[in-house]
This record gives structure tokens, sequence and C-alpha cells, in this order.
């Protein structure tokens, strides 16, 4: 079943929790669920539940409600964790070492090929058994291999020119970290983690609690 | 100037966003900027900018425009980022020691006291000056110390534990980068970062970017 209309974006952010705690119900065992346990779970109300996933169709049936296993499948197949993909990281410092080390990613299909940096000092070395190569050598590395994503942990003043790069070597998404805006291609997906705005939102929510 | 109303998490969200703007151009030597050019720059419109702006009382004037310095000191201070946040790292693993060297964070009144692990061969070791200490000390270290904001890196098993001895230590804000949801006493403030979600929304979107 696929959709056929454009789904919001603040659907499209909530169903990789779904399928999060979907996974936990599998784990446990369960074979299906209410809208309304499952608000109880999730947090969100069972119409809220019901509205978001009758964008795709409705999995539910009225007295039974969603069965788990076919509702995951359905969910991460929408969201294309039905398939692999190869990845990239350029700038090997702290958090591109983190991200090739999360290997939580590995297991759902998401496979770290190699690693970029312009350091010396870095370059040559094996991180969690991912070469870090020469940042000089990778439009010719994107010529030879297929990539899909490119995650950009590099100085804020890099990341424009990898972007540039990876955009031309044909990468369909940029999973970005470094703290500043960057323009892609038409057809490139960009993502966006500004860890900082995220740090600046939790301090505006602790300065600001007693008004909330 | 003070915001006398609730101001919408949206707008909460942009904030940090309008600051590094304003950080830019202060550092570019620019002195005031309209919300016209202030749109091109940002990407939301100008009739947005003013709205965002106007929340806190409306900073620009008419036919000068923004004053970027003073701009810049207000929405820092509406952040709270006039002042000193001390945090401490529970999970010193990939992420958690990311973190701790991703030193931007220093540099804006954001501290790392101290680091946390159940690992043996973690505790004890110095991470960018910063020592590994034994999970078992953490509720002891909270009432010796003064704690605004405990960063949560741990697996997901260990996140809720982690979070009910961290709010009955006195935080007043809880960062969590563990691919759960956690639950917080009253009071205290929650931010996730939930990379998984980031990346699977990113795999959406390179699998249906011909339909949007």
């Amino acid at each position: 079943m696929k959709e056929t209309r454009k789904i919001s974006n603040a659907v499209i952010r909530r169903l990789p929790r779904y399928r999060r705690y979907l996974e936990e119900l599998m784990k446990n065992d369960v074979q299906r669920i209410s809208s309304g346990e499952f608000s109880e779970m999730i947090g969100y109300t069972a119409s809220q539940i019901r509205q978001d996933l009758n964008n795709f169709g409705g999995f539910g049936q009225q007295g039974y409600g969603y069965n788990i296993r076919s509702l995951y499948t359905e969910i991460s197949a929408i969201l294309g964790l039905d398939r692999e993909y190869k990845m990239i990281i350029i700038g090997s410092g702290n958090i591109g070492q983190a991200l090739v080390n999360y290997t939580n990613y590995f297991k759902s299909g998401f496979h770290v090929c190699g690693m970029f940096d312009v350091n010396p000092r870095l370059v040559g070395l094996r991180i969690n058994d991912i070469e870090v190569m020469d940042c000089e050598t990778l439009p010719a590395y994107l010529q030879e291999n297929k990539i899909d994503i490119a995650i950009i942990c590099t100085p804020k003043s890099a990341a424009q020119g990898v972007a540039d790069i990876v955009c031309a070597g044909g990468v369909q998404g940029i999973w970005n970290f470094a703290p500043t805006d960057i323009r892609v291609s038409s057809g490139v997906v960009l993502e966006n983690v500004h860890l900082s705005e995220s740090l600046h939102t939790l301090a505006y929510h602790i300065n600001h609690k007693d008004e909330e």
C-alpha cells in the first residue's frame, strides 16, 4: 500500500517514533494494539494516531486494532527502511567518530563505507574498521562508488564546500551536523542535526519553566 | 524586556537560528538589518520574522530595521544564554565522549563538570580533562554539586533509571540522547535528540522525493 497524496512533515516526523514503539511491542511478543492502548504508550491522542495512520491507508480494523507486525513492516517500508543505504562521513572528528561507532545504524541497513578528513593525523587511520581517507580524494571516490547519504561533520566553514562536492558526486541525501545552514542541489534531500540549537532550546525552557 | 505571554514552541525553536545568523552578521561587522534583508539570509518571510520578534516586544524600528547587536543580546538573554550551566554526562561512550569534546559548548556558558559510566574500563579515565566517575557515585555527587543539566548518553535500557536519579538529584533539565522516551519529574525540562529518528526522516524523503 503506497500513499497517494502529500503527507505533512509533522506526520512524517512521527513515523519513526511509531515504529520505535512498535518494535518494543514486538520484542515483548504483543500481537495487536488498539489506538487507545497505543495512545497511552506513545502520548499522542487515539484520534491523532488513527488520523496519522489513515494517511497511509489505515491498517487498523474495527474491534481488533492494529496488527503490530504488519504495521511495523508497513511503516518501515514507507520510511524506506526496507532497503540499504551506503553512507560516507566527511569530517572525522568527535562527532564523525561517534557516528561511525554508533552501531545502532549498521543493524538497520545504513552502512558507513568510508570516512574523510583533511587532517593528516587522521587520514589513514581505521575507525571501527572504516578507513579515513583524504578529502582531496572525495570527488574521485564518489565517481567510483555510488553513495546514497553523505554525513557532514566538518566545522561550519568547510560544510558548504563539502556539500557542493557530494551533491556533484551524486548523493541522494545529506545528514548535516555542521552548525550552519547549507544549500543543496535540487533533488538532494537535507536533514540537519543542529545540536547547539537543541541545547539552546533546553536552556530557554529551563529559564522559563515557571511561566509554562 | 521580558515576554509577557506564552510563546509558541515553533517560535522558540527558531530563536537559536536567529541568534546564529545575528552572530555571523556581527562577525562581519554589520550593524543593522531590515526584516527584508534578514528574510533573504535566513529563509523565513519578512512578515514571519517581524511576527516572531514582536513576541518579545519588537526590537525593530521603522525605516532603520533591527540593530544586530542589541537583537543578539536580547535573544541570548531570552534563551538564557547570559548565564552559566553546570552539566554532567552520563554514559561515556561514543556520543558522550563526542559531546565533551565538542568545545563549542564550553565557549557559551555550558560547562561539563563530570562524566559517569558503569564500565570499569572507562571509570577513572580523563576525557578532555573531565574525569569519568562510577555511576554508583552519581546520587552522592549530585548532593554535593549543584548541576543544572544532565546529558543522558546511555543505552536505552539504562536511560530511565539515570533520569530518575538526576531528577531526584535536583537537575533542572535533561538533554537525552538515549534512543527512548524518558519520564521526568514535574519541573524538570526534557529535550530529546533522537538521532535515528532524524536519519529515518532523511530516508523517508530520499524515497519520496519524486512525489514532493
